[in-house]
């Protein structure tokens, strides 16, 4: 099958021949054309082998974005191998769970600001840890990353690899508690490059700064897409406004993940234009912000967002398309029974497709249809709307209500600025819907008129049986603290029953 | 493997969901929106299963551009067979051989304009051709297309299809006086259109007029691109300028096949402005043209040409890469033993990748590589350069000198206008070179010069052993006529030795 398939090694061998003069990587010091990324890729493969990776075999990055992380992930790729970059900044016993969940085989890790945690987990992990094989990638000794490479064969080993294989372990999808491990292909990294270079305008020319973290696929997709396009991906330890802004300057980076807070920061930070930011793509934000960028005009620029996770390798549907699926994705909304509903209703994502995962680590074999957890809607014009996460489910009866659902019916009544729903415990039904609702400045909705409102659009066990008017909801992160809704109301109402 | 493949069938499928209120299909009167282009497909689906086509089953399109073929490239599709849209130009004997070397289960066939050819060539090819179940295309009959559509169950069957499987077959490549059938996958032309879509910035909007021939890749690429971003495919039995004016006018066409001769004759036949053609996005060629039609500002627009044949699935690389490789394409340039040789040094051309063709019908399995039987030359900044088919090919001793790289050296000559290399008998060697050389006005280059400009650059055994100079080479289409030259020179020349 290698005549008609490509891994991400096959990619880099490529790359070293057409593209001998582009710059690859930039990371401090670091300066490497694709021809010398592609020989150090083949030393550090042949290090790894030496430590036992092979097909399958797991390796763990235990570290902040670095040029070394962009070399083990092909390096790994090259021997059919799996690696996982860590969120660093989990406790230690969350990193020491990793540890035991992933089970490495080689760990990377870095001491600069990391190694008293690392060392924490590596304690805590116990056995888990010491199966496998440390290298300190920041070490400056005989062991470290630089001095084993250095002794290494530079022979590329050009293993046969199924590009239809895991390469990358992105931990995400804590459900029941704990994170799990989303496997993802060659082929899954190389058709979402693909599509994503498409609607982002990704090319040689293009020089991406990677200022998100490298654990999360809204970062990582635009590494791989970058990377695929022969085009230079700088890297950074520490992504604060200043070092941003620096690096923007002084590589002329063209892409950037960039959180609305750095945004606002940078746009105070460089009032006096220390920086030339120009370069740099962008949406528009603020007036100041807007004039030191230039306004991202590819099709993704002009229509952002869509709908995604980490199961499918980041975007399923695009903003560009009218929220629709990216080319060969294949989406249906189904009911519990795995039926399709028709445009309009609610029910559960479902994909197909090059970009979906492989599994989960430890799973089981994932079935014809890759199941989201995710509630969503077929519009008439085809569009995708996402309305909210299955994971929070109340069961009241024999039925399953996703309060996602039953919050978007509420949201669409005119004087509910906001809502959350949660479960409350009843005597009959085992639970019931309870609304907690904001009303807009100025109107109102008494209980009796919601509760119409959503029997007369969504199935009658799902409207709110009791309603509560709050000011505010309470937050956590980027969400509704549902937890304190849940220990405000929960009981006291289950109770009024 | 469905969770994590996409074929053409489940494109379609799709686009009914995600483009419901999309225009598929312009032909005649008729206009077909995604769904029911999707439901006409599963219709006939089941009427070329009930003749016996399913997995690798063989279905013949003996007609011209038409919604009906497309309707049947996607039904064959969805039942995991091939379709072969043969070149209906061809002479009776030569469709015979056709339907010989193919052996079409069903063939579709039209009576308008090629009844009388196909009637000859069901005659020549007698068995073979009566073993396949005809189906007219254009007949109103009860037996007719139309008809057996009308009877047909619309239900999609939904049949389990592998992605890596052939669904095309076109015949190229009669390097051996016979054509041969290149077998594409579903994945290959999926592959090409997402890349061809990314260079060309073909999207929903995109309406594309099929006015070059289906049974050749160069138009081909362009509908299946045209399919995968559910733009507008708009089709025509006959290309003659005055139609394809009135279909660009009256359809808003944003992309069209027109070779050189017809965009001077549309320029000429529409100097009045009698149509609109500024929908259109074409090359530049004269004012009058270029004043009537938008300049192709695309990344291919901008940069066009490359390198491809049908056995890949177009092309290969692009000018809109510097002549590069497409995304996911592999391209080494070897020696005879299979070695890559060096930047700069000429050898085949040959490719791995998603894009490379499932092997030729009939033909020993393909090795880990494609060999393309075309001679190139990687340059030192990576781009591939074409220098000529490895076809011609002359047998020096035990070596074998390629005509079209000693042309290409000669041709680096600053004296040398054009020349063409042959063969003529040797009595030691078997052969010897002779080059025949048309030099440039005023300029002036000797027998001896010239072998020794080629003794520096190429093989030894490679330079001319004779040299003629004459006025102007012969031509036969698009290039030299070499049998006007061995004609001319073999034998004489042979003689002399």
């Amino acid at each position: 099958m290698t005549l008609r398939s490509t891994t991400l090694g096959d990619v880099l061998r490529e790359h070293r021949r057409s593209w001998p003069r582009q710059v690859a990587i930039v990371c401090g010091d670091a300066r490497l054309r694709y021809p010398e990324l592609d020989d150090r890729v083949s030393k550090l493969a042949s290090v790894l082998r030496a430590r036992g990776i092979e097909a399958a075999g797991r390796v763990l990055w235990l570290g902040q974005g670095c040029h070394r992380f962009i070399e083990t992930w092909l390096a790994v790729a090259k021997l059919g191998g799996v690696v996982c970059p860590v969120n660093w900044r989990q406790s230690a016993s969350e990193l020491a769970f990793v540890l035991h969940d992933f089970a490495p085989r080689v760990v990377l890790w870095q001491d600069e600001e990391l190694g008293e945690v690392v060392r924490e987990a590596r304690a805590l992990a116990g056995g888990d840890a010491e199966g496998a094989s440390w290298i300190q990638h920041d070490g400056r000794g005989d062991d470290g990353y630089e001095a084993l490479l250095e002794r290494a064969a530079a022979a590329d080993l050009d293993l046969e690899v199924d590009a239809s294989s895991p390469v990358l372990c992105m931990y995400t999808a804590a459900f029941e508690g704990k994170p799990r491990g989303a496997l993802l292909s060659h082929d899954a990294l190389l058709v979402q490059a693909l599509v994503n270079a498409r609607y982002r305008d990704i090319d040689s020319t293009y020089v991406y700064l990677n200022s998100g973290p490298l654990f999360h696929m809204a970062t990582f997709m635009f590494t791989a897409a970058t990377f695929l396009a022969a085009g230079t991906n700088v890297m950074t330890r520490r992504a604060d406004p200043e070092r941003i802004c620096r690096l923007i300057h002084d590589e002329r980076c063209t892409g950037a993940f960039l959180m609305p807070p750095t945004i606002a920061e940078i746009a105070r930070l460089n009032a006096r234009g220390d920086y030339d930011l120009e370069s740099l793509r962008a949406y528009a934000a603020s007036p100041e912000w807007n004039a030191m960028v230039t306004l991202d005009t590819t099709p993704a620029g002009r229509a952002p967002g869509g709908y995604g996770q980490t199961e499918v390798t980041g975007l399923l549907t695009l903003g560009a398309l009218g929220g629709r699926p990216i080319p060969l994705a294949q989406v249906r909304i189904v009911d519990g029974e795995g039926r399709e509903v028709a445009p309009g209703e609610i029910g559960e994502i479902v994909v197909r497709g090059p970009t979906v995962m492989n599994g989960y680590l430890g799973g089981a074999a994932p079935g014809a249809w890759h199941h989201t957890n995710d509630l969503g809607r077929r519009e008439e014009d085809g569009a995708i709307t996402f309305v909210g996460p299955m994971a929070r489910l109340i069961k009241s009866g024999a039925e399953n209500v996703y309060p996602a659902e039953v919050e978007a019916c509420l949201r669409a009544h005119p004087a509910v600025a906001a809502c959350a729903v949660i479960g409350v415990p009843d005597a009959r039904w085992g639970q019931s819907v309870l609304a907690i609702v904001v009303l807009r400045p100025g109107l109102a909705a008494a209980v009796d008129e919601l509760v119409e409102h959503c029997r007369a659009r969504i199935a009658s066990y799902k409207k709110p049986r009791y309603v509560e008017y709050v000011e505010a909801l309470p937050r956590r992160g980027h969400g509704v603290d549902y937890e304190a809704l849940e220990r405000r109301f929960g009981t006291t109402r289950g109770g009024a029953t």
